[in-house]
């Protein structure tokens, strides 16, 4: 089996970790209880690039219960868990480390760029019944990358050229022109076949939605989208109480820094914005948030939180996360007015939102590591800022990103979603769709008994009075939850 | 001028606390600064039933600033703040108790279903330029009530005959009956001819906007409808935040009984729920949800409440509180299982959440008021029941409704619909729609000096980034905030 | 009988409100039940000044149900709820109107200084069985007011004079002056006697508390004195749950403006600040606390709250509340400052905490009433100030003051500490003495039941374990709670 | 030098967090400041037992900075951080792993009970300074071993003899009997001559104290003692506060099992207990408290907790948390109940809270290591439970302890003790003491700066009419915060 991955030893830490994850993960279990018998992924083969975690661990085994031919790598080269890895590509049912019989894995912990591209390029090479090299025929991603690959590949075959890598300054660009630039040499219209292949997409976030959408309103996308991430149980849950969860552990175990009484500026008050502000005030802190959207400042007024911007409070202020999905958020020129010891981190998806390579460039700054994924910058007058992961996402990179429970819902969307695309490909024309509610709904109701929720029932009557089934769905598609 | 109202001697209070409100309601007096010159709705004839409040004031005088002429019911029997009703009768400008010169108004504290549906006919009795009779062009509605009365009157003109009283069991729809019943035998062509003139209609809530969206889809709506309800800066503000604050309000006032440590059970867990949740937490109580939908109820069980059916906690808790839209929620048999001295509230839209009819069935059971709109019923072995406002809205029955600034923020949004649905005529054909995206956040941005807010710009790069304009909007349709 | 409230006629209210009291005072009702036979106040005079609401009335019913003869005025010209006054004159069994048969009350809503140092003489005026005249034999006080006439009347009669009442500036102390004069005029030896008739005091609040200490140290105090305030199930929880309760809804009552989204001040983080804070922070403000305690300031940060001086934000707040026991803690500098409306409140126990005469002065400042117990201060430029309550208690001004439930931990403390000084007089040399420990507990424990709380046993190995009885007192005397 | 530590390679990354945690000890670092040239604490021999965590770490080398020689061993066998060991012993000021030049430290991250106590009577070997074994002067003791070692030694050498290890069935006490069993054998008289020199002891915590307490009621205590535990500045911040923060870090390294919308059971509702409830309901989950004192049930009631018997609710909840100080809250019969997977962690001071003992007493039990700290407990039918760090500390066992800010607090006290005892010896005679207020409000005062607190000052009329001094201290000892 090929695979990649930092230590096939880590796999039976790994296997314990996935039995207890798997206990907090009751509707990835649901699938496959109700689904194993049907095998509705048969003869799916999946292309996976989302964070190598536990949590995935036990998505990428449902799906293979379900049927399905699965390759996956990472979407972060910070955000794997190595006995996650190892033990995906062990497998159950009598793999070993010797005689691995699991998914192959392209990822480990601290990737460079170069890595990342190369091992994203290798979830394509699938080997069907007969031996024969093929494509997947369905995607999973996180963030876009591996659509974006299809993408530019197919662009550039056909036209017949790779832009040259000194065309972009952009660093992880040019890897990814390396890769196409060696695929093209290699087979000039791989890609091509292979997104002619492909029946759909299903993106598990803000960013990648964000770029699918784009592509369709321009013509380029190649083949349908299912926006996970706006299924309510994804964009609602995942988002907001994932990182209530994961932000004030990620803060805690990079820097043990007493959240209590310190002044947290959150940079953004969508969902994930909403989450990290929350999370900061249960332990204490006094939160001021930054907006640009005036109805999510309003709210976050409201909500009792001060509204400033950055260039207000950032020389106040001890703790600064960014969730805008935006980029450029936190520029040198605010590093330069922070206080001493001031700590910064991202929880949006990308790390440009943490201008890294400004802050690099200030002169006579040092960066000098604390711990793994904890950098001190330290300025000519001694002043230090502490910067969590490097800017990418703190909560992956600084602590073990969402918790099994939240992930369970969004992941329990991923399955459905793969479901429709696959095997209801006809539904789908190209487009980008959300799931239907009453999928949305099921995926809540999956995960209730967990929580011991007793849910009340409507009444033929009143079902008939607000216009509803008794078995739902029960809002308009407008509704905001 | 004509109008009916409880004493036009509270005119001189009511005016001194429009004065106050409008300090709270930055967004109506932006209205009028913005538009007060162009009078746009010049030639508009205005029904409106909505809550005779002092809110209502602000926002009827900021039509009259724009132009339009209005009369005005309440949509409630007891929401009627007598002293607003006084001061809009009164008038600015001159207008004294012996010769008001302001707009009438057909409402007060304490009217009877029959005085109710008298009073609400009267707001479609306008008089041109040239004293002839004529209808409105435009309504304004809270609930639907006077959108029903030109519907049922087209309706029943049509069939040539209205349905007997005794025809239904519900005591409000007998009165609709007698009301139209007059009137087609005054007029049978009368509400047909209104019909006709009618532009469109604005729709304050819920329950409204759902009685809109099943005409439409019946296929038997007259004219289009702006959902002024799912306006974000409306449905995610004036249900959440406004039940907020007006929920204790009421109960206090109602009551004077501690919320501190007691056992609340909030039945519903919408945008009302969930404001309607954090009131009673922000006192101390615990609070205990029942749901039906199980993504809230997810939601409710994520934000630390328990959620369970009614029956497993009915004779546990001290507050009940019903906020679904739905009916006969709270019925005889859950009364009867209530601790003494239970209190029992409603801040849905209707009476019929709890089951009135069916606590007065109860055999042996005793009615006694305590103060207006607050009851005991004493069952036969000396158990008390407390019961807030008849069970009609208890945030305008025991208090004085949702909070000016909350309300500056929906009735921004109406204002704003009500220049759209009859200046841009043409552009809403027969249908039901929410106001773009840019006008809502227009409405958040109106608010935001008012506590001290400070907006981040976006950069043009950062728009460019997110695909969006540096101005906005910001979000895409299917956003949830 | 003789007793002077604002009308008799609004007994029959007083009577249904003292009814639903009762079954938010579990204590009183538990001290009735459990002394109401032993009648250990019998041959107890009590002298009363405490605020003559309802739950007062149930107090004063459970002090002449376990065998008092009671007198009582109010501590507070504005806090007197007219329909508790007359319930508790008119009385029970058999009481009416025309032939009140219950206890004599001297107070009524709104009363002038000169009235109420009036009123509260009149509560020394016992008559024996025997029908002689004689003063009371124990006080029950809040605030220190009847205790310190005792204090200067002895000391006046002793001097043989009471000085002149220009000798003051206080425009109250000149009527504690007048009354006094007028006393010794009569009766030169009136208060000499009283005093050596009193077995002890039982003082309510903060504000007493420490005026007795500082006679206790110079060495002037005349008879023991119980600090019920300091017992943990008073001062916990009257100071910080109640005020919780009462802030909002004193201010609700009293503006109804939106507090949730703006920025208010809560000057003290004592008991009654926390709870203040609390409060507001409930309802979505963002709270702002100043204080001069190093220790209460960095818990106040703990808590996640801003903490400035009055000077730094004061311009910037829409709400402002004292909560400190000091003196000039708002004054007219800060005034000058403020934004226009914004609103400002005292829940502390004196209206000195707000320069209201600094106020007064400031040239050209028109006052004009919004309605009763608020107020509008209009500057020359026309900005307008807000004060609640003339700056006396808002809670009990503006609203109803304490909960029932809280008070009823608080005045379970006033009956036992009550028993304890009448019927223990030779455990009790003059001093200052707060309530043995188990019963603060057993105040605790009588409302539990109430709540719905089940409170776990120690077993013998445990209370061994850490050195108690099963039955408690469980703390060492200077545990915190 | 000697000393015992897991490894001395680990300085250099403790000494970059000793510097990081310098910067979050604002008044430890103020300690260094103010008294490092005057040296207080010059001829002091402290003997520490503590947890040797890095703030520790800054702890002892302020103490070296104002002149004291000191030892140190830990409290617990599983906090020490080897990091912060191996720093503290390498030293500064050019000591080097091979060559160390810093403090004595005998303690490492999972010590055997039998090393713990070795190491512990490690502490009491100092050298003076013409090279002759001595017995320290002063101690510092969290929980009471070093003490209770010194007063056991002086107790056996006057009997003579050391009780048989088999006397007892606390495994523990075993090997204490075994080490001063070996040290009477060695030198009959050491401890008898070690208690004559010691001037005191400051004890940190509430089980240490709750010892001297005992010893000083029996008349056993042989040097006086400092309560540092009940300054204010230690238990409402450390153990409130503290916990708030630690507990859910402690939860997340160990099982990363999200908490939002999980139920979880709180023993206790003391200091650690408050802030126990605060860390959950801050991440969203719904909060059971147990409780057996009244006050505190009624404090946790007020707060909106649910009170309930554990026997009530171990069924239904799946985190279980003790912070009661107590033993056998958690017992065998609990964990029979417990659903699959349930968490149980203990945050009090001794690990019996829980009763490890009688769960692996169970039949057919199994304990399976996760990982460090973290074990699954197997019943013979298959349901897991998860206990964290063997029922000891799980914040020291799971986390890293208090942060830094709060741990401040608490040892700028221990210094301000420490000097007291040491130079003031003769203010106090044998007994158990607290610290004066002011110093208590010093501690306060010296945290403030870095939170950007502005402390309001009062004019010298506010403070005469509130009789106090300017300066301070505000409250009268009795007062609670």
């Amino acid at each position: 089996m090929d695979y990649k991955v930092a230590d096939l030893g880590l796999a039976d830490f790994g296997r314990t970790e996935i039995e207890l994850a798997e206990h907090e993960m009751p509707g990835l279990m649901a699938m496959r209880e109700r689904y194993g018998a049907a095998q509705p992924l048969k003869g799916a083969r999946i292309a996976g690039s989302l964070h190598m975690t536990i949590q995935t661990a036990v998505l990428i085994e449902t799906l293979v219960d379900l049927g399905a031919d699965v390759r996956w790598a990472t979407c972060n080269i910070f955000s794997t868990q190595d006995h996650a890895a190892a033990a995906v590509v062990v497998g159950r049912n009598g793999g070993t480390v010797e005689n691995p019989s699991g998914v192959p894995v392209f990822a480990w912990k601290g990737e460079t760029l170069a890595e990342y591209w190369d091992e994203a390029e290798k979830v394509f090479d699938f080997t069907d019944e007969s031996g024969n090299s093929v494509g997947p025929n369905v995607l999973l991603d996180d963030g876009g990358d591996i659509t974006m690959l299809v993408h530019l590949g197919v662009e550039f075959e056909k036209a017949g050229a790779v832009p040259a890598q000194d065309s972009t300054d952009n660093e992880e660009f040019k890897e990814v022109l390396r890769v196409l630039e060696r695929s093209l040499a290699n087979n000039p219209g791989r890609w091509t076949s292979i997104a002619a292949e492909i029946k759909g997409v299903t993106e598990e976030t803000t960013t990648g939605v964000h770029r699918l959408y784009e592509r369709f309103k321009e013509g380029s996308l190649l083949f349908p989208a299912i926006n996970v991430n706006d299924s309510v149980t994804k964009s609602k849950f995942d988002n907001k109480y994932g990182c209530r969860h994961s932000l004030v552990d990620g803060i805690n175990r990079a820097t043990d820094v007493m959240i209590g009484g310190k002044v947290a500026v959150v940079c953004g008050y969508g969902d994930v914005g909403k989450g990290s502000a929350e999370s900061l005030r249960g332990q204490g802190a006094r939160v001021i948030v930054t907006e640009i959207d005036p109805i999510c400042a309003l709210q976050a007024a409201m909500d009792g939180y001060e509204v400033k911007r950055l260039e207000s409070v950032v020389d106040k202020a001890d703790i600064f996360v960014t969730t805008t999905g935006n980029f450029n958020i936190i520029r040198a020129e605010h590093f330069a007015q922070m206080k001493n010891q001031a700590i910064v981190g991202n929880i949006g998806h990308f790390d440009n939102e943490i201008d890294m390579a400004g802050l690099a460039k200030i002169p006579g700054i040092v960066k000098s590591e604390i711990k793994p994924q904890v950098h001190q910058w330290i300025f000519p007058d001694g002043k230090k800022i502490i910067v969590l992961s490097e800017g990418r996402l703190l909560n992956l990179g600084n602590a073990t990103g969402h918790p099994s429970f939240v992930m369970s819902n969004s992941f329990t969307n991923q399955v459905l979603a793969q479901i429709e695309v696959f095997t209801k490909t006809e539904q789908y024309p190209v487009g980008v769709y959300v799931l239907p509610k009453h999928l949305d709904e099921e995926v809540a109701r999956l995960h209730l008994d967990a929580l011991g929720v007793e849910l009340t029932e409507l009444t033929q009557e009143q079902a008939d009075y607000i216009g509803v089934e008794v078995s739902g769905p029960y809002k308009p598609e407008h509704y905001r939850y």
